[in-house]
């Protein structure tokens, strides 16, 4: 049983608890902010049986195994090497960090200290993304994909009330690239591998941070547009096509569903069974590792490919 | 009454003929082709009084004023040349040209000679694209678009087999930007003005032609992704973000149904009802323009315009 902690008292930690509650492997049992008050408060909801605004006691306490981190982003890089150098595991939530270049001292540093880091990037362990994978054969040679994220945040309008916002905040790392961007290239790594070239464009809005976004990912015959949005809505299907049919599907970080038309005419509908909830794999994923049961070599491959996307693309505004 | 002639007898030249009979304006009376037999039983299937393989004799001839050219792209201009040069009026196929210097020497011939010289772009002339523009102010601040036109062609299987096929044939002017980029292209200049910056990557095909590709369009606070592709097939409708609301329409080339959906919850539908070949729209302008009632100066500009940004993606292959 991995005994775990979470940091950060937002909409994820509480999706990560939910989550974690299918997982026997895991129990998380203690959650932890700053804000004793707010810590005790977000256990209760949680109904986990303990809470801590004691960030030093909680990492040396010996009935906590792991660590989950569901802070701003721009906090993630230090919360991680303390829970790492408390000798404790740690799952982080996406984007673990902004740059490759962090996330390799992360992970040696998880290495030198014999723990598994993990970077929650939901869905990289989904399963359905492998069945879509499993489908990419039928269409014949791959020439275009589109893959997005697109969803308007109502904390836009603060932003745009001249408040300050964490999840728009570029101090802390957010905006739509690092809160929904990762998902697309997350997918279009896992179905496509590394591109040979990147090309975008930002939109950028009051605060600093980019509000919205364009890539084109050029590979060897193929070309895929990525596009993400924190400040306007789509509801359009994600796409991929082929010489010899295209597919189409619903959801880029959880699919639900896929509609296969082919040249010939034939069309299937394909629905992907799985908790609605899918962040279970990722920790599925992370109990796996921190039993012992295989390396974290592959994934962490995934984040330094993401990542790298991400500072190309952030590099080209 | 403007009396036309064709050059081409492919299935863009039917269209031409079939749009025209619903203009009063205009009376399309001979179908040229160089070969004899294909003019005569061309005209015969049309139901065209004459045909003709003497292309000179069909210039000189004073019972035509203007001829249509639906040829292969790359003898576009050296016919429109000779048509311009011959004191006729020139509706020529879209792409004109494949360059902005050619048009701008075809438009100087025109105004010399003192004809019409326009390019059949027929979502250019078609009101349903005004009335998505006319949507457009519902949306607030414009974000992202997204306009797109795949269609596979059954000729890209001779293409594969090793035959040489105009439309994928690189000489010609061939390849999707040529063929079905140039919609999405015109669709975004009419909506949106000419962008600060294009990027694209395009998909190589054998014979040399690109055979797909993709652009982002930067705008001042706007990215629009374009999409073509004559060798996979899409039914994603294009789409307009705003920070107010999403539209979404049905076709780049001949829009029929739009849909507005705001950030308050209200969705609304729109059919823009018309002829169901939109080619009569272009067909009416230029018989607008022919009669003297309007310069063609604007609908120059747009295709200038247009063969900027073909131009900036060809270079950038």
């Amino acid at each position: 049983m991995i005994r775990m902690a979470t940091i950060g008292t937002s909409m994820i930690t509480g999706r990560f608890i939910a989550a974690a509650a299918g997982v026997p492997a895991v129990a998380v049992t203690t959650a932890y902010s700053r804000d004793a008050d707010r810590a005790a408060r977000f256990a209760a909801e949680m109904s986990l049986p303990a809470s801590s605004s004691d960030l030093d006691g909680l990492l040396s306490s010996p009935d906590i195994d792991a660590v989950y981190i569901g802070s701003p982003n721009g906090v993630h890089a230090e919360q991680a090497e303390a829970v790492i150098a408390a000798g404790k595991h740690v799952l982080v939530e996406k984007p673990a960090v902004p740059t490759e270049a962090q996330f390799i001292r992360l992970a040696e540093a998880a290495s030198d200290a014999g723990v598994i880091l993990l970077e929650a990037m939901r869905n990289c362990y989904d399963p359905a993304l492998d069945a879509i994978g499993d489908l990419l054969p039928e269409l014949g040679v791959l020439r275009r994909a589109s893959l997005a994220y697109c969803q308007r945040s109502a904390r836009y309008d603060k932003v745009l009330a001249g408040e300050r916002v964490n999840i728009f905040d570029p101090a802390l790392a957010g905006g739509a690239l690092f809160d929904l961007g990762v998902y697309p290239i997350a997918a279009m790594l896992r179905l496509f591998g590394e591109p040979v070239r990147v090309l975008s464009a930002s939109v950028p809005i009051p605060g600093g941070a980019d509000g919205a976004g364009a890539a084109l990912a050029i590979y060897d015959g193929l070309v895929v547009d990525l596009s993400y949005s924190k400040i306007t809505a789509s509801d359009r299907v994600n796409e991929i096509q082929g010489e010899s049919g295209t597919l189409t599907f619903d959801h880029v970080a959880e699919p639900t569903s896929a509609t296969l038309s082919l040249l010939d005419g034939t069309v299937t509908e394909h629905t992907f069974d799985g908790p609605a909830n899918n962040m279970v794999h990722e920790i599925r994923r992370f109990a796996e590792l921190v039993a012992g049961e295989n390396d974290p070599t592959a994934d962490h491959e995934r984040t330094l490919a993401t990542l790298r996307i991400v500072e190309q693309i952030r590099a080209a505004v």
